[in-house]
């Protein structure tokens, strides 16, 4: 047992820092005003600040690119494990992760392209995503159902000669308002009357087909998170070619599975660089502001709060990496506990911690001034996203009793 | 101890309960509808759904008018416990209050001139605003320095000859982005070398003074509560008549004393009200969406999120109903520590019943789409406004320890 | 609506507090001591200090006695609501209720008996219990069932010509140690083959009855509360008259219920006592123990937990109350929301501020030196006698549910 | 980074485990009853059942033997890291470390004498201690004093030509009462005038030196912890040679110090095993019983609270294995965050976890009838022992806002 980071790790994440101190901390405050026009929810007007572009040539050329990719070819040849630590420092602000072209949803799309596309698909989808030149899309969660039980899907894909007709309404589909979004992976009933995980396909949808249409852009908490957003689409009698279906009919959910392991540790060490951020702002703040005749982190319970913080926050991060370190060395099937263990701590953990940085910040924690309420949003929303709190304990306790048959 | 309400209240209630279901609900979703034009940060183009008029005017002619208000002749008479189950009725949604003309901070102010008026004051601010036909704004939090503590105030109130001369910056100065806003109480320092309950004054400032200039609008969790909005106000050499003093120099923490007892019963009533709301839509969604064979609210824990959402919110009413009866009884000071803990429990009983409400609903609970994130953003607000959570556990112990001395 | 005690039971109150001044704590801790002489497993060793038949003397004659009982007559009169202030001031020790023969399980088997009892029952029990000559127990809950769900119950009432035959095993069988206890009442399946609600008989049985067998006294996280303790006994062809049936075969459940209304009022009302015991300990112990330059409630966020307890018994006295009211005026069926409520937050209310006083204290917390553990005990118990808080949750869900039907 | 326990760790474990599974498990039930003969507050009488002679035999010839201690000569030359895992295997149950040679306070104080005794001490006592023939205490608390802050220290050391002179009164001084203790390590003032860290000395003291009276031993949530207990003791002019000074005056925090690192390293692992034996015990039970048709496992929020208690375990050990290993690394000052964390972890994940499995035990749970309320009464001393909860807050606290110096 050793808890040090790999050389390559350490040195990964060195550069990494100091790349974003150099580059992205000085226009930080730039994009965030640049982006601020992107805020209502006419996303047909949203941009991609120009700072983005700049970043991410710099990012590329520093070789500090598609860092979340194993592949030594395509990606950086780091383990799911060295990745982590990377992945928390880039989660430290919402947009920082794209800068290095590892921002969901488009990892674990191209994940999915890199395990089961095709050739064909890979050259025409999985290569720009790697340059990073297009953004995708992954449409799964549906209105009118409770998408906790994924066997509620509705959505249909329909073969007809060589084409595939796909059917349904989709909502929650990060990343869609984005002006380089290209292309959706939508996911359907292909099969309805095999077993319940045999029963869906994924299919790959150009952007631009007839029938695909946008309806609106969702907020969280009051925040459109452009200039990527959150969509609600439907897919109207949309025709594609059954080249486009990714492995083919009825392995909809094998695929959907190999997604979410590491990609749950992704979005939880990111998640653990915002809490780290909020934690940090929390102190700054409590140090600064004076009530009372003392900065106001030496009255009452502030400072255990502190300490419950950082507590909360080191115990988060270890269930993390050891749920990658175990997806590394055993597979994310025998890590289904840990998987879902993390999924329930990080997110109910970095609310906790910028409500509580919140607290300290008075009013101003509330408004837009400072980025809290952006890190809460992120939280909430995580905790409902890719299954909420409920349906991981179910899963962590079934395999507790488990040991027990 | 009786724990029925009075027939003046039951009566009042039935009276409103039947107004509202007549009259609001079915004009509810249009309401909503019409302010969703007003979302955006530009309160300059704020306009007030035309619905709200109407209402306004019925409710007078019903005699369901200024009920806040404890004045037989110009209020209905009610006790603040009579009023306080009328408050948690028009807490159900964030505008219902405004319709009976008894909206925060308009019946604080009201209270106010009614109190320490002088009959100038009250012919020229009272009677329109009894009348609902201008609003007000009160203008006390400052965003440099941590209002927690009220005698960090550095808003300055100078004479200068007949005339008052205020410098200052406020912010969270909610109802002053209202179109009908027309009258700000302005508070800062009028006596700075006096001790410190007596260095603060009042001044009555119309909002087209010159040297008042509103910046912006604030947004809590991304939601800038249009039509009436929370702002950042200027006032930059602003010259009133003395004659607008309220009372007088270095009255103003004994006048904001009197302001805040009645005040955070009416909140928090409130918010009962709006948990029952949150309740009342997570039963209702819990009961209808289904997964894994049963209705959500039937799997895991959650009935037993309803029964503590269920205990809670009762524990918070009666808690508030006995504040209540406390000033009435025997005056706010010597109900501090029930208006304390009731500023600490009601807000974060709200905050979590709608969280949890947020939760059952599913990605629907974080967007737009139903009423929660609103009532969620109410309860984080409350959770600071009038003083912080820790600042009222603080006074809470302080009175406990007393009784020790 | 009106907060403010009646005139008799301020009176009361007056009363019994003067009494437990002049008359008890100045020989708590010689009662305590001669207690502790108690507290080994070997309950055949239990004697009641002899203060105890003193006090109960006195209390006779200031007219403090069965205050319990709402009945004029026999009873002191008083409604389930006028006495629960009553219960709470007893319940600030574990021993002072019985002084005004006022403790459980004897309140309730009075109860049982002056509602159901024959004639010839209550000359020849509910006579002497009345007069504080006898004690008492009831013998429900049986050590190889879950007890949650009452009709798992397995013992059982058989008919033999005049006779019944009572076989079983009950444990948690309180009062059952005490030197004086001299009647049981026994509950068992009386008609195996009827409806759930009907299958279950209460019979009164003499504890010198033949095949009567207490077996061993239970200790509670190491308490054994003598002198009356918690018993576990056989039953073993225990043959009793006909006449002994209360109201007879089948009543039992509907004895119950009626059973456990007031009497959950009085065990949360002696929890609230308790925890303002443990809140009194708390302070007075944190005022006084200096570390690092403070008295230790200056520390860190105590002063904090101070007000949180405040809060905590407040709204857990105010739901009571209410609860207590509603049965006076509806009855406990209407009020079986409020019931199983309080039933949750007493004593989960008194688990946690005990806790809290234990932690100020130190090791002396934990010790027998202060009566902190004793009351945690209480409390721990309390959160699964007559039913855990899931049931009570569950009831409480069940409920609100209903509403919506 | 790597999460796999090292060869000999895996090696060791497996050894341990069928060790405890052949000689340990089978007698168990037998060690228990002929321990609670014990159980009384009359220490004179206490007696180590004779299993635990057997057991050490076994264990040492099975070279399973002082494994705690780093040293390659005297232990088993594991590491911290390496013997946490061991730790928490002897952890199950409150007995099963000593029969290892590896309870505390025993460990503590034989490191202490490995590092800082001379070599004459070392013969004395290290000797027997190493070879589990004779037990120790080590008495630092104070009772008359907040024992949180270590400078409330009383007890004085004087010298006396070649003498020193002990006069103090101590308490929550474990193993005590053990019919092998035979010597005691005392702490008290040496140079009252020094600055606050040298102002105390640590002297030997045989357990047979005139002026050394046990008053009586404490109970612990009614749990006397027998056959070694927790006594109070006074220090009546205690005569002993210089020579049995370790190192000298002024020298106690120092050794304190370095005691404690490791030493909360075995505690906290010790809890996380105690709490993987109450979460086995509450899903046994849970999955056994049956209420309203289902095990009651299955019951309203239940499973949640196995996932709840599954997941708090795996975060508080992964902690405590981190903070082994920096200990290893880089030395328990660098490491103190962690070790104050851990130090509020892991009690209070013991705690909650046995509170979770007494409530799924119904009346069982609290009882003697299940080991669990001693698993309990030992989470409830260690948030104490060693310094509470709130002063490791504290430390986390302070550690955190040096980052921002």
């Amino acid at each position: 047992m050793d808890f040090a980071h790999s050389a390559k790790t350490r040195e990964y994440l060195q550069r990494l820092q100091a790349f974003l101190a150099e580059h992205v901390a000085p226009r930080e405050a730039e994009y965030r005003r640049q982006n601020a026009a992107n805020a209502g929810a006419d996303w047909t007007q949203w941009r991609e600040p120009g700072q983005m572009a700049e970043w991410k040539a710099q990012a590329r050329a520093a070789g500090l690119w598609n860092l979340f990719l194993p592949d030594v070819e395509h990606g950086a040849g780091l383990s799911t494990l060295e990745y982590a630590p990377l992945a928390e420092a880039m989660g430290r602000n919402e947009f920082t992760a794209e800068i290095f072209n590892c921002s969901a949803p488009d990892t674990g799309n191209m994940e999915v392209l890199h395990h089961f596309g095709s050739e064909a698909q890979k050259a025409r989808w999985l290569t720009p995503l790697l340059a990073g030149d297009i953004r995708s899309v992954f449409c799964m969660t549906e209105p009118e159902v409770a998408s906790s039980d994924a066997t509620n899907m509705r959505a249909t894909i329909r073969e007809d000669g060589d084409e595939l007709v796909l059917d349904g309404r989709k909502w929650w589909s990060t990343g869609i308002g984005h002006p380089h979004c290209e292309i959706a992976i939508f996911m359907g009933l292909s099969d309805p009357g095999a077993e319940s995980h045999a029963r869906h396909g994924m299919v790959l949808v150009p952007m631009d087909t007839p029938g695909v249409r946008i309806e609106r852009m969702l907020a969280v908490h009051g925040e459109y998170d452009a200039p990527h957003g959150h969509g609600e689409v439907v897919f109207d009698n949309v025709r594609v070619p059954k080249a486009n279906y990714i492995l083919g009919p009825g392995k909809g959910f094998a695929i959907a599975q190999g997604r979410l392991g590491p990609g749950r540790i992704h979005h939880c060490m990111r998640a653990i660089g915002a809490a780290e951020h909020a934690l940090e702002l929390m102190i700054r703040r409590g140090l600064e502001r004076v009530a009372f005749g003392k900065p106001i982190l030496q009255l009452g319970g502030n400072l255990e709060r502190v300490a419950d913080a950082r507590i909360a926050i080191d115990q988060a991060r270890l269930l993390t990496l050891y749920a990658a370190w175990k997806i590394d060395a055993v597979g994310a099937k025998q890590a289904m506990t840990e998987i879902s263990a993390i999924k329930v701590v990080a997110p109910n953990m970095l609310q906790a911690v910028v409500d509580q940085a919140i607290q300290i910040h008075g009013g101003a924690g509330v408004s837009d001034d400072v980025p809290l309420v952006g890190l809460f949003a992120l939280a909430r929303a995580l905790r409902l996203a890719d299954g909420p709190d409920e349906v991981h304990r179910a899963m962590v306790a079934r395999m507790e009793l488990a040991k027990y048959k």
